[in-house]
């Protein structure tokens, strides 16, 4: 108990729900990390396809970023109006359902959720990657350093989003800073000086095709994946949600916008070209960049270092909205309830600990090393976004068939231009990648609404066979016959029969011989001797039936046979009585007085509901060891742990 | 189930108890094992000593192995008393108990439980170590191998010594009966031809210290042990047990004995000398042996395997009788009652699976080496050896003083000479090999007698606490306070409200508002309002009291805080009442349910039973999703699982 609390902190009551949200401060941290990490790896994915191009590939980074950079605005735009449209939660699920039906809203929730997965891996063995090649000597651990992030970055959303969001604001606020300072004396430096001498002479290889430019635009897509993050955890802002959800977003994409247009003006200007990974001395984009501009000091360790924080945490995005996601999908009863139950940091902890079991066990089957996924995830980021601005479109069309206004059809233009937008962008996207995974992903989404549909059949099953419309019905009132367990003469077997007395007229103790083995047949004679005089004299005295005393034989030393023998017995002879089994049950509370006992009464209670009917209760009548602890202590010690220091009030 | 059923087979009535017993044809296999084996390991471990003295070292190995030979009937005719005198458990540990007092029955009882334990470990482990000098190729697999032989021997056992016996007889009587040969066609032509012309000139190194030979018969006492393996597992025999157990003795004795003459013999005869393990072209001692006298053929192949085989199923001596030792000593309240406890194919399970457990971890931690626990196992057998004989010696000498007689003096002799015999060699063993590692098993055996202690001291605990002397104390009957835990209206509602009023007039139904989180709010008002209509209405009319609804928050989102809240209420403001808890839970019967289930009602159960109260029961209220099977389907498919058939009737 101490442990848990030492890890995940004290259990948050429901009337701290509010103190818990965020506001735009731990947003960004929270949810853009996604976003801003992608800086690294946009432009550096698009100069990687550019390299067969020579110092000439650099000079196409330029207008390649621009259209990006256009596209980015266009999101932001259409997701500040869904925001806005969808304050509790406005994520392409939501849209979805809301506007194109269900299967649309499983088609996005699908791939919503393969992509926050995939994102896990793949951000968290990015960041891996990049601290590798900047200290070659952890390359044995990559897996390790890969399971040790994924476990701090869980244990710290298990605590709260709050808790995430403060604590990883600072390497956030660090990256941004020091690349915003890097930029700046960078452009001051090309503006001034011209390119530096360290550039390499232009050498030009050709002109590129439109393919070549197409795949460039794609892999420079990856730099958008993360926006649509603020929509699908609006539910964890502090009221007014939407404004604190609209800041966050304006300060993700305005950081994530201002990095990428500076990147690409300064590769140019600096002729900064991608390296081959697989090559020694290999640098990263953004690595040259800060070399060029201030040299290796302490800054460029700074800057270097908060980046490689910002690539490991990238993660934590997914682990803010999927738990978020998957707890809307489970209340339309699509994924399983314990998705929709608040764990004890008022977080959804079942998807927090799903997500972090499925992208560990990726990283273990890829062995720490997930590029080959990233193909697979932008796929799922554009078909949400395009299915999240097409869900607009048609919201802002029902909005004007209401009510016509020039607002609602501006609005409409603009999600309109961003379904387009990113719709193309999904194409390009599918084509370009089709032969390098993206095919998977078109295969796992529609398996997994096929799971999702699964679910959602055995709930409906269900609550068609629980649902009542009738009144109780209830008829004359029979006393159950109450079977009592007995092993010996004992306290417990006192404790049992006198309860089973309360209950009932007719109680029938049950003796079952041989349970330890052929030779365990001591305990009857003891029993039976003293049954006269133990109980049926005493009974009798006080006015009651006596309880009959029935030794059955445990053939294959299991209580339940011979017990669901009797009870197939009772109900042929008296149908539709109540028969209630009685269990008497010795209450271990140390961990080390588990292997001392047999456990019996337990392996019994499961079984008896399992194969019982629909006349059979089992009752548990517990035995404490020790004297119980008193009202006052059992208080006290619940305090201390902080959990039910006025929890719980009549209503 | 059927996985269970295919690996273990069907589980076995009581009633094959008789059925499932073994005679003296599988007595060899299932407890002979260890001591057929040794016959390989101590000649050779005694001329390891020797091998210091070169060539001349093996004129000593005749006269040792004589004094091995003269314990060893020594021992033979003390355990045949032993069995005698103690036919259902003639162990160490049963012999001390009657004669020497409780201490020195758990020092017994300890060094055999170390001693079984070791000896599983070191048996396989030298198996395969005989194995991969045959084929060194395997030599990576070592641990595999062990674990592998492990398994298999305890999988075999867990189906029934009777299973084990039948199978390892193939194994065991043939390397009887290809060593017998081989010995026999040794001698005539040791006596025909003199030494081959293959052996070494004699060397005189020197004459051997009494040092030397003290520890070179030190080493080949290890030939000994597994002697008493049958006097531990007399319970194994059908009865007649003792003539079983004789006959089984005899043929132990017999084969090990002339298998040990015969070998020191032809060691000295053809000048066989044990060689350096360490060194490239190691053979061992029975291998050379069989080179030299039937060349390298199809014979030579068949014995050496069958030894092979011997070798690594030794361990199935241990997997008799620890099981069967632990019972007893668990009979007694020194070790956890699951000892006790018949399984499913009528052998001790619990018992055979902790010695499995704690092999393999040794196996594991020694990396499938265990050549240094070698000591460690030597020191119990023959500690044992000597308690039993002393014992023995103190029981004759009771029947002598009851009833003089020279039988008793004469058994009497017997039993003295063989304590002394083995007093003598566990003095010398423990002198010899003390720095060897054998004060370990000093400092390990009074730590396990430590902890027989403290399980003793907690059943005899929980004994005085169980313990009622007096009749049932019935006073007038209360009826109890019935709580039922509600979540919304349904036909689990309907039920478990109805079956509360069979129990009691008073009945409180109890809705726990806010357990998913925050805002999960909504079953609230759907309850309230249906309760006049739905329950007050429908009980009134039947004339009951109707329940009452209370609505309580549950503001850490756990069931049992605001009910044990209640219940700390109800016992102030009635004292003495008992409370009982109805919970209506949903029975799940496939595996894939679980997950679709927030499993509530199950923890709730847990909890309350943990944190109740003297006057608290818990009612198990089952609700099951498929029309319940019939008492019909159900027979037959327990009968299907050979479980039920007969299995019990009323007495």
């Amino acid at each position: 108990m101490n442990f848990k609390r030492l890890f995940f902190g004290p259990v948050l009551p429901n009337r701290d729900e509010r103190a818990r949200k965020i506001g735009a401060l731990e947003g960004v941290p929270a949810m853009g990390l996604d976003g801003l990490g992608s800086s690294a790896y946009g432009p550096e994915a698009a100069l990687t396809v550019l390299i067969p191009l020579g110092a000439a590939g650099t000079g196409y980074v330029e207008p390649i970023t621009a259209v990006i950079v256009v596209l980015l605005a266009i999101l932001y735009l259409s997701y500040r109006q869904t925001i806005r449209a969808y304050p509790s939660n406005g994520g392409a699920y939501t849209v979805a359902k809301a506007n194109l039906g269900r299967e649309a809203s499983l088609l996005a929730a699908a791939a919503l959720m393969i992509d926050y997965v995939l994102n896990v891996a793949v951000g968290i063995s990015a960041g891996v990657a990049a601290l590798i090649s900047a200290i070659p000597s952890l390359q044995p651990y990559t897996l390790w350093l890969c399971l040790c992030i994924l476990a701090l970055v869980t244990l710290i959303n298990l605590r709260g989003t709050l808790d995430a969001g403060r604590l990883f604001a600072l390497p956030t606020y660090t990256f941004a800073g020091s690349f915003f300072i890097l930029l700046a004396i960078g452009i001051y430096k090309a503006a001034t000086s011209g390119p530096p001498p360290s550039a390499p002479l232009a050498q030009v290889a050709g002109t590129a095709s439109a393919w070549v430019l197409m795949h460039a635009f794609a892999s420079g897509c990856t730099a958008m994946t993360g926006v649509e993050a603020v929509s699908n955890g609006v539910g964890a802002f502090r009221e007014p949600a939407v404004k604190y959800a609209h800041r966050t977003l304006t300060a993700i994409v305005l950081i994530l916008g201002i990095l990428l247009a500076g990147i690409a003006y300064l590769a140019n200007a600096f002729h900064i070209a991608a390296m081959d990974q697989s090559q020694a001395g290999y640098q990263s984009v953004l690595s040259q960049l800060a070399t060029s501009v201030v040299g290796r000091g302490a800054f460029y360790y700074v800057a270097i270092g908060s980046l490689l924080c910002v690539l490991a945490l990238s993660a934590n995005t997914s682990f803010t909205d999927f738990p978020r996601l998957c707890r809307t999908i489970a209340q339309d009863d699509f994924l399983p309830r314990p998705f929709a139950v608040v764990g004890r940091r008022l977080v959804f902890s079942v998807g927090i600990a799903y997500l972090a079991l499925t992208a560990g066990l990726l990283l273990i089957v890829f062995n720490g090393i997930t590029e080959h996924l990233i193909p697979l995830f932008a796929i799922g980021a554009f078909l949400t976004f395009t299915l999240s601005q097409a869900g607009m479109v048609v919201h802002w069309r029902r909005e004007y068939a209401r009510e016509p206004s020039s607002t609602a059809r501006a609005r409409m233009g603009i999600n309109a231009v961003g379904a387009l937008a990113t719709g193309v962008a999904f194409v390009i996207i599918l084509l370009a990648k089709f032969t390098a995974g993206a095919w998977i992903t078109l295969l796992v989404i529609p398996a997994v609404m096929v799971l999702l549909h699964s679910v959602n059949r055995y709930y409906a099953g269900l609550k068609e066979q629980m649902r009542e419309e009738a009144p109780l019905a209830i008829g004359a009132i029979e006393s159950p016959t109450v079977l009592v367990v007995v092993e010996e003469w004992s306290r417990l077997t006192d404790k049992a029969l006198t309860f089973a007395m309360h209950l009932s007229k007719e109680v029938i103790a049950v003796h079952l011989m041989a349970l330890s083995g052929p030779d365990d047949v001591g305990k009857r004679q003891a029993l039976e001797a003293r049954w006269a005089d133990f109980v049926e004299a005493p009974a009798r005295a006080a006015g009651h039936t006596p309880p009959r005393l029935l030794v059955l034989q445990a053939q294959y030393r299991r209580m339940h046979e011979p017990l669901i023998r009797l009870l197939r017995k009772i109900e042929t002879n008296h149908p539709g009585r109540p028969v209630a089994i009685l269990i008497p049950e010795l209450i271990k509370r140390k961990w080390w007085q588990y292997p001392l006992h047999t456990h019996r009464a337990r392996r019994l209670r499961t079984k008896l509901l399992q194969c019982g009917s629909e006349q059979v209760v089992v009752i548990n009548v517990p035995w404490f060891l020790e004297p119980v602890a008193s009202a006052a202590t059992v208080d006290k010690k619940d305090a201390r742990a902080g959990t039910l220091h006025g929890a719980s009030r009549p209503a």
